[in-house]
């Protein structure tokens, strides 16, 4: 393992949250968690490997869906705590939802609205 | 309360990851985290207030420094466990070293190298 991975802070789960954006829109497509095997294979293979939570195993972003991410830019931020991945998204769809990001929630009149569309139905997407 | 803020699922310490981005340039300046009180204030004033896990304490982004972050639009993810804020960043510097962003790191031969300029200097931003 090489040495900047020792520069983050990892969490007491060995966790750091990980920020995907959209490299050419500047659209936050997700927020999900790395591990310290997960970042080393992202910078290594250029595609983003997250650590699924609920799996509790690497997860290549798009294995299934075909929805993956190759890696533009790498970033950390000053507290060494969270890293923000600038992306290219395969399929121009980053949610399991099958909307272009997860973040198609907003809160307008004290309610979360889907501003949002669906673009693939997940039933296609997850076969 | 408000049945909103009932939605997010907050973590095992209650917080919650947010994410701060420039709303107008889409440059993704900060993650921190909020507690529930931290978000309903944020929603209330229209100005970010986070939760500082260093200080235990309600953190008014930009009490210090006037740096606020005037609140324009508030996103919630697909899992409801996270936060996207779209801001304007006031005095246009988000991060406590002076520099816009705080993620001014990027992996560039297995190294972090800071390629974003100190705007401002901390000793005058804190005084």
């Amino acid at each position: 393992m090489t040495s900047w991975l020792s520069e983050v802070s990892w969490n007491e789960d060995g966790l750091v949250p990980a920020i995907a954006q959209d490299a050419e829109t500047g659209k936050v497509l997700m927020l999900a968690w790395m591990n310290r095997d997960a970042l080393a294979l992202t910078a290594e293979e250029g595609y983003v490997v997250y650590w699924s939570r609920s799996r509790q195993k690497l997860w290549r972003k798009g294995e299934q869906s075909g929805h993956r991410q190759k890696l533009i830019s790498l970033h950390l931020d000053c507290d060494q705590d969270a890293v923000l991945l600038k992306i290219e998204q395969q399929g121009g769809i980053a949610c399991h939802t099958g909307r272009q990001s997860c973040f198609y929630r907003q809160l307008i009149d004290d309610k979360w609205q889907t501003v949002d569309p669906v673009l693939k139905d997940p039933a296609t997407i997850y076969v």
